[in-house]
């Protein structure tokens, strides 16, 4: 048995198999001509209305077709921001922790990442405003905002709509775009939705906006996209290089989404609600009477914990493997080093059964590696 | 009656929508837990190993999987090369013309654009040499050589071998690698098969090739790949920014491929021949008696022509506007400017009947763009 918490893979259960043939089967005989030539530079333009339709089914915000543009995948969306705002050397401000992915991303493009410490709220604004002070103060300016207020991966915090106001009356004060990362938003399990920074940004131009169908319908479509100010729209598709993003994965998700999205969605929230009261139940169970810190986010796929002290790094990732439970170190999520305290667990992959138990060795190996 | 000779669109009437339909229900069934999910850095190996099959089978070349990187296309794969070796300003080698494509994704990675001019047997090996000096001298040496070699978009030529051994001689001698965009090769009408510079490199070092299924399974797939030196490919695959290639389309491909790829490639070569023919035929018979010059391409997509002596440009743009015959104006191709004496007509999209018509139409518009 091994216990895979390491990357963040949707539930292999709750795939839609037959539905997605089904819909390949529709799609190619409705408009299969349009599916195997070359798209349109901002994506298939059913998709788009879709996934404007979607929000406003989802959130109440009404969105125009023409502000979303579709990219491989949500890190390739963002990865268009970034070429499109940062050349090599440029600051850019993410938090810490942040979502070891596009902190890779980012460092390829070059970036200066600078990291804002989180609450349990968020993003902390006066140490926001601190460090784009400082790099105004410089002379170098940073040239993004990169957050993720929903669900935060890896820490867990949803930014309550006063902090998400404080965040963007900062960013507009420095003239800075913020690049606001949704992928998991639509999975909520408890708890008042919030409005994305998009919805809140009152001048329209502050903040681009990135989903993905990933955590809905499955990562293997590499299918995400952007919502973002019209004047923009231009330069972030002349970055994506490729004769159009998938314009038969498009189609496929798009003729599948149509029909089953809103009765699908409800179920993955049950099967991730699930799955993460299963993995904390174990941690819990194993962990009491130490000064761990366990987070228990209202979203997404991933719990946070800060190890207890004293735990010996080097013997719990020996005890780990011999229990076969895998895990991210927290310093790959760490913008500017530490993080050494922490780690990720994912419990999006595994059953129930696996998260508690795959817990529960896991809270072994920490208690055998006290220092 | 519009005449579609723009864009180098696949043929709708081959693409094989029931097969795609099949080989979608059955690569559910197998595997679609896997296609559903991240994939891996490289690619999907089936797609991979069915690559390295199709080399063997149609080229006699022998490949290592492991050699092979999959893209979101073509342009996609050429990006990655040009992400990998060129900064901002940086001078990089190309053929003028070369195909428009390229060049747009090249000037947006900030290169510096050095063409060098084809004859009937494609690059110039003396102008090629002459141009690496130069940049040599100048102490910026050139970071790429991107050719063409084989039915060149869009002028049509195919280096002979003794001319792919000269520029591969050539390249090894200022240290260059080549970038080898061999988007067409499968689609030979007539002639003899040149084997690939890759193939033809003996160092095993020199030369990065670049592939698609755009042309013989639809442009919809956005699935390409490179052929490149194992030392590269962890740099090449690192600017691929999105959760390994479609892990959905490349398996839906593949199942395509294995039943139906071998007897698929034979047909296309009959209809994109027929094609070719009607619309020479059309050119022939409209301009006779002109100084025109049209290509003959013994494979790929495009006819590149030297329009008559005199063609005013401006009344050729409206009388084609006029016959509704789109065509690309040879400025797009050229890495320095020039080329308005040139047209490209593609003639993959439109039907026979349609390419000897649009081709008569458009000769008209040329002999009445006399200025």
């Amino acid at each position: 048995m091994t216990y895979e918490f390491g990357g963040g893979k949707p539930d292999p259960g709750s795939f839609p198999y037959d539905e997605i043939v089904e819909a390949t089967r529709k799609m190619m005989a409705a408009e299969g001509d349009q599916a195997l030539t070359y798209g349109e530079a901002m994506g298939y333009r059913g998709l788009r209305e879709l996934l404007a339709q979607k929000h406003e089914a989802l959130e109440g915000l009404k969105l125009d077709p023409d502000n979303i543009l579709l990219a491989n995948g949500s890190l390739h969306a963002l990865s268009l921001v970034v070429s499109t705002f940062v050349d090599v050397g440029d600051p850019l401000i993410c938090e810490s922790p942040s979502f070891s992915g596009t902190l890779v991303m980012m460092r390829r493009h070059g970036a200066d990442l600078h990291g804002v410490p989180i609450d349990e709220q968020g993003m902390i604004p006066e140490a926001l405003r601190e460090e784009l002070g400082k790099l105004k103060a410089a002379g170098r300016p940073a040239k993004l905002i990169y957050t993720m207020p929903t669900f935060h991966n890896p820490a867990g915090p949803t930014a309550p709509i006063e902090r998400r106001r404080e965040i963007l009356a900062i960013a507009r004060e420095f003239d800075t775009v913020i690049l606001e990362d949704d992928a998991y938003g639509d999975l909520r399990f408890e708890g008042e939705f919030v409005p994305s920074l998009y919805a809140l940004d009152e001048t329209g131009e502050s903040v681009i906006r990135a989903g993905t169908v990933s955590k809905i319908l499955g990562a293997g479509m590499r299918l995400g996209w952007l919502v973002a100010p019209k004047s923009l729209l231009p330069t972030l598709a002349s970055f994506n290089f490729g004769g159009g993003v998938a314009p038969f994965t498009s189609r496929v998700a798009t003729y599948y989404m149509r029909e089953h999205m809103l009765t699908h969605i409800p179920k993955l929230i049950e099967v991730y609600r699930g799955k993460r009261d299963a993995m904390l139940q174990g941690l819990w169970e194993g962990l009491e009477g130490t000064d761990v810190e366990i987070s228990k986010p209202a979203g997404g796929f991933f719990i946070w914990i800060k190890l207890p002290t004293g735990t010996d790094l080097e013997k719990l990732a020996a005890a780990a493997r011999e229990a076969k439970v895998a895990y991210v170190p927290g310093n790959a999520f760490m913008p500017n080093g530490g993080g050494e305290r922490y780690i990720r667990l994912a419990y999006s992959y595994e059953s129930e059964e696996n998260c508690h138990a795959g817990a529960r060795h896991l809270a072994a190996a920490i208690q055998q590696a006290k220092a």
